[in-house]
């Protein structure tokens, strides 16, 4: 099942001519969740033809505008395309009034339901449980209350070796398999063995969102072996001292949580608009951690295999 | 003096991928003002390369998302770039308690002054006083508050001709005869005839927007004469009925509008989106009127001469 997590958006809080703020989108088999929403998240998902009716759930990390003045646009969207099935909603504390004051003063009301769940940025906090995988919050060390958030994927289903299999066996003895179930006929014979119809199911996938944060030594353990990883990089080594006051990571430190984390992958982006080319942030950031890569906007990345 | 209106966006409530949400930059000599400012309008403001910094008021016609879900990311992004200089805010009762809920939320003061002037949707009043022009609201037939606004420039000054004054002639003086004022010298003597060294000033020009209205004959009066109108036609006669029920506009109505009220050239817009191509409407807001243009986005329009 396909597992992913496409670039909506990349760029910091001042925008650029080539840079959307903040705004992912995570594919899940048929389902779509974004992650963090700045403005202008739904011309994006119309340019890379998205279909608005596959989205299930939003999760904003923080309430800084570059994550979330798309989202009151996005929701509009939806209500004037017909959208009837309900919206889970996932954010920090008062998210909720800013959307209620909106849609009183254009006297527009939803035709779908929108369910809020005020995040703790606290501690992490399992907050979303799909039939595939689990959502969790990731306390991240932000100017203002911020959550990151880590996808993790559920036990998987072991892999049927189809050129042993003929083409008449019940779709049921299939399920059984799958689960790791040896399947027996009526009187108890063994029919079909797990040990040799299947192979093991490939470990489950994770993918951890760490949006604008500080170095911050914790997200080590939150992130621990995942995928991939999404880690904000606003600068580079000139300007470490910056990324500490302003309560940002550099390039390099990103790297850092990814090796000390021992991560698959990282993906980098959330740079200040005062860098033209990336060239330089992603070398540094692959000096700490080599598999690291720029999150481009457009791109779809694959979380595990 | 430069007079003129940019089109920054002109599609209607549902985002297209050609069409941004309404918007348009009116500028005055140095001074710019924008006329609603749907998502996004930083981003194209951006692309067409407007210097925020020469923004000196900003007037939102309504509170439907696609005339103001861009003010917020805007008034975060000028203050990110610096500013300092006061901005004023014209636009419908609530648009302030919006913009407060946000700031207070993401915890971020602004370096500078909004000063926010409520308006009422029931009578034409003057708003704004420029050296140069006025700006005063238009009140519309929408399904909520709304106003369109007025810009009407102040009387002009006459021109000089300037074959006949020699180049060492005092700005002073040249002052006066532009005021229409004859030069005499500390004698009393005629130095320079306003009727020889100048000619009539230019009529003053005037510009209207009206957004998102049914088709209303208040109109033709609050309108009457304007060089350049703005006029919605979300829909074609074939959603005639649409346009009443929904309180929008055909392209027809528009130009019957514009024909009744004897300006001098319209603009239509804010085409719903189901329309991929414009020249039916364009056809039909023609036949009652003949002087009308598409507002094209990033297509800058003389207003007057």
């Amino acid at each position: 099942m396909q597992f992913s997590v496409t670039i909506l958006g990349a760029g910091s809080a001042t925008p650029t001519l080539t840079r959307h703020p903040s705004a992912q989108l995570i594919t899940y088999d048929n389902d779509c969740f974004l992650v963090d929403c700045g403005e202008g998240t739904q011309f994006q998902m119309l340019a890379y033809r998205m279909r608005p009716s596959r989205l299930k759930a939003v999760f904003i990390s923080h309430l800084h505008g570059d994550h979330y003045f798309g989202l009151i646009g996005l929701l509009s969207s939806l209500n004037l395309g017909g959208r009837t099935e309900d919206l889970r909603l996932f954010g920090p504390r008062g998210l909720d009034e800013i959307l209620t004051l909106h849609f009183k003063l254009s006297q527009t009301p939803l035709q779908f339901l929108v369910h809020f769940q005020e995040l703790s940025p606290d501690a992490p906090a399992l907050i979303f449980d799909h039939p595939h995988f689990t959502v969790s919050t990731i306390p991240l060390d932000h100017r203002i209350p911020c959550t990151g958030f880590l996808f993790r994927e559920k036990p998987r289903q072991r892999n049927l070796i189809k050129e042993k299999l003929s083409e008449d066996i019940p779709f049921e003895y299939l399920r059984l398999l799958k689960e790791g179930r040896d399947v027996y006929d009526e009187s108890g014979h063994l029919l079909l063995g797990v040990a040799e119809y299947t192979l093991p199911a490939p470990p489950p996938r994770s993918y951890a969102y760490c949006s604008d944060t500080r170095y911050d030594e914790r997200l080590v353990e939150y992130v621990r072996g995942v995928n991939l990883l999404y880690h904000e990089a606003t600068f580079g080594d000139d300007l470490a001292h910056q990324a500490t006051e302003r309560f940002h990571a550099t390039a390099r430190e990103a790297g850092i949580i990814a090796r000390k984390a021992q991560v698959q992958q990282l993906l980098i982006g959330h740079f200040s608009s005062r860098y033209k080319t990336f060239e330089m942030l992603l070398a540094q950031a692959q000096e700490a951690f080599s598999a690291t890569a720029i999150a481009e906007e457009g791109t779809t990345f694959a979380v595990g295999i």
